[in-house]
């Protein structure tokens, strides 16, 4: 962008993410009793789910298919403008679809693909939770009680994917999407883009792009819930190792983002996050931080190391030797 | 005890609290799906319940009765012959009642009253805690699983009472049970004693008299139930906020004790205490505390000050206008 | 703003404020010391203070003067053209003063007073800091080490100040200065205008309108630190009252924006608050949250409530009887 | 003991723990400026330091030496009289030095030799803290301010050894020292014991015995710190990243004793814990928890798993190819 261009301001936050599960009942365990979201619809082969604090009905969506995965990811526009503007943007890539009727809570959306493959769709009308009665909090700024059951996951906070080329998906998601770079892995002396990390809000990273080791593609690394606090996070790991789910990594802290967080795979094999802290972006002139092979370290600030399971393992699955994690935990077992 | 004897130390520790309550289903629900306690067993009008750290089966017992209080109060003592040492010179004090066989979940205990005329017993033998398959932990030495859903109490803390005469009982503990003195509220320059806190382990308190305002016998303060963290306390305080249950005092920090606390109403009426942190008391010549008028100041460290219902208000509640809580719950409205 | 037109983002967030104070080594004691802050800079009667997560250099500007009370509120625009934009709309008010060459750390600013009189300003230059050799961070994306001494606080949060009429200097700060409003205390069925919360980032406030007891003009009800965790909160609880600062009220949580927090003066009289959680608001068309007298009831979720002082103290202090805190702190005791 | 026999409770506390190091003013850098601890006296080549909860003056010894490693371990006796009566005991196994006149801080102890060569002492008489006007506490029943600098440890809390045969030493501190088995891990069904875990008092364990791999005599593995709260735990992780202190394991959740934590290395060398929760044990007959292979896994619950340094890792050290760790510290280079 020109230095006398203002930035593109049109997409408002991450609206939603869709999971794809083999397990679609062991898969809503994990999300509802484990995690204590609540389920708000169910249309065909899909359940429509929400956390306490979220202000649209939904925002994760678990649908039943062969194989694990992401099936879209759909940005909230900040305008009705705004969402027209960016689908011309998007149309003028070559990489759009089309527009559809909106799916359970949300209006119209205009459909694309990344660079890489993955369903996108962005969309500004959305359906605001009103919570029944027994689920009404007894706070007015609350959407939905905090739940007793369960970890008390708060929003949807990210998403992480797999692309063959980073930089092409980065500039894809800056350029005509319009999110804000917030940090990289730069390897090589900045010849090799493992990874980027970019928002369209203050939160620290909505969307992830990092190098697919496999080198396939439309591939998921992990979807992220928040939750408020550090010490939620180690309660979470406490019912999780509980209930023999499997926790891959952390609790630890990154460096990138600074959150304090731990992955675990919910029974249909996806890896989900539970994060907090780090921080927020407000600044209009945020610098990029750039960290490279040394820096980076391993990619931890203290806590566990990020195993061989973290740059092998992704959904959908590509059957090899190597890139099976060994999980102590038993309701992954059959995977 | 004269300065070459060595201190008693037959009373090993606080046992298990027996609670009356008039509404004995919503007393239930409350330590149930609000505390996340486990109903271990069930006999005649009352029910057994335990928290997941606690080593013993059951360390409640909760009692349909006309009105709120405390039925009686166990400790469990170092080995048979201490117990045996112990109910002899309880009987020489003339405030015995007798030998009885034990209750669910332990043997044989003997019991008593103290001064002030609180059901009291002392026992040695006891049912260690055999988790169903569901509810094992992974971890070899919890007793049962950590709880996903609730606040998740860690175990029966302390029980505070009543009284008409502090020194006169907490003479009696301390002399004929043995409990070590921790702190003490003197007011009118040490000539009026208006509670002491007292041990038998290195737990802070297990057992506190307080002077009763209302001239009364035999009522209870609070009964304390443990959390691990500060924030399980937060938590804790969010969850009764959500579910209508009145928080009459805290979050806050005691100075008395250094704990973070925060009372509540169970259903039935008595004031229960979700409490954590403070310290242990390993010194053989630990000096007690003594607090005045000027030091102890509103009781709290930091935080929201006692209300008028904190000295006023005990279980049996004794009828009059001004000792009435206004709490904004729904629960306690018919109270 | 009209139903076609879309929201003006031309504020981008809380740049800085410029606290007064009588006692300015104190002050600075209370903010270095116990806070944790840095001093970065010193120009003649003014200290340029900054948390460790700021990426400006500063964020805190302390001045001796002969009173307390905030000098100014400054605010970082989005882009150059929007501080051009804004400075057209604030002058067609006539409410603007002029523009000015940048204080320490920020270039040229255009100045005004808000309805009410506090001084204001908005800027978009600003020298991001760069941490000297035995500041810096192991983190890369931190600004500065986090620090071992002291409460830690990470950044400036927010503003509150008093005014005589809350709507106007509300519709001022919506309509010309573009804020978004999130939550309102609307009194005598929507009558009365107790106080409006707004923001022009994700943070759920960054500057509150509350009516003036007194009916005074341009004072100032507290200046807010933002710590990450809610043990941090409790620590600073600690801290503070080790070194007999008064702590007016909490740590106890909100219930206009759920942050969990407490009140403390600084020894110049300023309320200064510690303040963490809550909410972020990346909705775009958030739905502003209206309490009343029976809604908001005494104005905390849970523990203390707010005492009389935090309705009738403010800086500068107006000499009347009724309105003396009484401390409990040392330092405090000369105001 | 047998079946009729009463339980030995002559030792009443872990009292203090001597630590040697090379580096006398870098490690005393440690424990002050980074932990938070004070130094109460200095004679000799030794310094003695306290943490802001002991109740005794000093609870830490630091002399400076040739190499690291732990100098003597204290117990506190119950009483003169238990001090009498552990001393004859201990004298009559030939493990016995003699009598000494008290060092800083204590009165007459009686020193010896664990079976693996460890010096040890017991005593009664201690001199408890009174704090100078500046270091007093706001709160009565803490025996020193909270401190605002650094990462506040509380108090002593345990120390784990190396031997050539932990169930020789284990015996010796069950039999005549009187110390409760806690838990054990037993490898080879229960052929080789790799551990044991034992206290005097309701600690979880203040002394372990792990087996030395190098087969050396009298080696340290870690001495450990309490803090109050997880949170305190995570800060302190920051705190010592942010000084390039190495930090070897952890924050992760022991599986044995439940204890949030992590190992650092003090700059002289002797591996340092910061510890947490886990459990307090008050029942008479607890039963020992033994992990085996299986059970054990990785010694962790969640979190890093112990990495090699942690078998390897001890001090003095002894010089070899595969026992040096590999910290990414600044401060540990020369070592």
């Amino acid at each position: 962008m020109g230095e006398h261009e203002e930035p593109i301001q049109d997409i408002a936050h991450l609206g939603h993410v869709e999971l794809l599960t083999p397990r679609p009942d062991e898969s809503l365990w994990y999300f509802t009793d484990i995690l204590g979201m609540e389920v708000v619809g169910e249309e065909g082969q899909s359940a429509y789910l929400r956390a306490y604090g979220d202000y649209a009905t939904t925002t994760l969506k678990l649908t039943e298919s062969d194989g694990a995965g992401v099936g879209h990811i759909a940005w909230r526009t900040a305008s009705p403008q705004a969402l027209e503007r960016r689908a011309r943007a998007i149309e003028a890539t070559g990489l759009g679809i089309g527009w559809m009727n909106g799916d359970f809570g949300h209006g119209k959306c205009y459909r694309f693909r990344d660079p890489d493959g993955h369903a996108m769709e962005i969309y500004y009308d959305e359906e605001r939770y009103r919570a029944p009665e027994h689920l009404r909090s007894t706070l007015l700024n609350l959407p939905m009680k905090y739940p007793k059951n369960g970890v008390g996951v708060r929003k949807t906070d990210h998403v992480a994917v797999l692309c063959k080329d980073v930089a092409k998906n980065r500039e894809f998601a800056t350029n005509t999407l319009g999110l804000k770079l917030r940090e990289q892995v730069m390897y090589e002396n900045g010849a090799a883009e493992i990874g980027s990390w970019m928002s369209s809000s203050a939160v620290h990273h909505e969307l992830a792009y990092v190098v697919d080791v496999k080198n396939a593609s439309g591939r998921l690394h992990h979807y992220s819930l928040w939750v408020d606090d550090q010490a939620e996070v180690l309660r979470a790991a406490n019912i999780l190792r509980e209930h023999d789910i499997f926790i891959e990594a952390g609790p630890s802290k990154h460096n990138n983002s600074q959150a304090f967080y731990f992955y675990s795979y919910e029974p249909g094999g996806n890896r989900v996050e539970i994060y907090t802290s780090g921080f927020f972006v407000l600044a209009p002139d945020f610098e990029p931080v750039v960290w490279n092979e040394e820096t980076r370290g391993t990619g931890v600030y203290w806590g566990a190391a990020l195993p061989d399971s973290f740059l092998n393992y992704a959904t959908p699955v590509i059957k090899d030797a190597d890139e099976a994690p060994k999980p102590d935990a038993k309701v992954i077992d059959a995977l």
